[in-house]
């Protein structure tokens, strides 16, 4: 174990197929490689722990983030690293999250719209095309760009090492890491964006 | 901050009024004056952030129970000592956590029900014997007592202190913790019940 890890949370914030679950899988495995404590809080998976019953309305999203936020902040003050990935659509609630728990970055995970339509990994779009599913952010809810993100991550421009190398540097920089020796990232591992 | 400290989430289940609060904020107290990384999660205070909208039924107050789990085991096997204190009153969702953290132990805080509606310090008994609330646990709702729990603290037979040195008894003889040197508590420190 790492002595005295700072915990901080990292959060992941896009549209549904921009890439915030392969780069949290890519991240965890790096960060657990260097015997840092961290848990992963995925939406799906908090969804079904903490918010079942809560629907797609603004109202019941907010609150589910404010659950997330809840949780991480209580890891995040015993010195863990969270990584969320949600799709977190509204501003105002990421905001407050990020106050609240005060160690934390806000990560764009950047993707245009139409890149993750034609990904469209759980084929979630082609079901809101269709209207089967209602209130599916960018396509019939409203996703609220972040203003100024702490990373911003262009996966359609950028390998998945790349982008988290971004997040990584990020991590130094802020003093939350130890400097990285990865073999997969040291090519990558310098100022990026 | 402790050397390698082992998380360990110490339940507190007993009737409204029982004392779970009182020992909880006593154990609370002693354990951070040994430098403990220490949670504590209130049912009142859960009820607030992770479950809003759930009823006092059988089927919410399950999800409760287990969304308290799910956060006490995140904390715990990140090293944090975690108190819950929550009325959790079945048997068999409190079984389903304790099998799921690992790391636990339930500690029954028992006074009789008449000793509980006498101390009645929320005022909550009055309501529900008036029928102004309804499946209030010990009135119009189940209490179903542990079978074998790890520790049981009598509070209309012991004073504060008692019962708290019984659960630390327990968390040291399972090494959870080091040896007690509190002065508050070393007239008190030797196995008890």
């Amino acid at each position: 174990m790492v002595e005295k890890q700072r915990g901080i949370t990292i959060w992941l914030t896009g549209l549904s197929g921009a890439g915030k679950t392969t780069i949290c899988q890519f991240l965890e495995t790096e960060l657990r490689s260097q015997d840092y404590k961290l848990e992963v809080l995925d939406g799906d998976v908090i969804r079904q722990n903490l918010s079942k019953g809560l629907t797609f309305s603004k109202e019941d999203r907010d609150e589910n983030i404010r659950r997330i936020g809840f949780v991480a902040h209580l890891l995040t003050r015993n010195n863990v690293i969270v990584i969320v990935a949600a799709i977190s659509p509204y501003r105002a609630v990421r905001e407050e999250v990020k106050a609240k728990i005060g160690d934390f970055i806000e990560v764009y995970i950047n993707a245009p719209l139409e890149v993750c339509e034609q990904r469209d990994i759980k084929g979630l779009y082609k079901k809101a095309r269709a209207g089967e599913i209602k209130n599916f952010t960018g396509i019939d809810d409203i996703y609220e760009v972040p203003l100024t993100p702490d990373v911003e991550c262009k996966t359609n421009q950028e390998t998945i090492a790349q982008s988290a190398s971004k997040i990584l540097n990020k991590l130094e920089e802020l003093r939350y890491i130890q400097p990285f020796t990865s073999p997969q990232l040291q090519n990558h591992h310098s100022p990026v964006g």
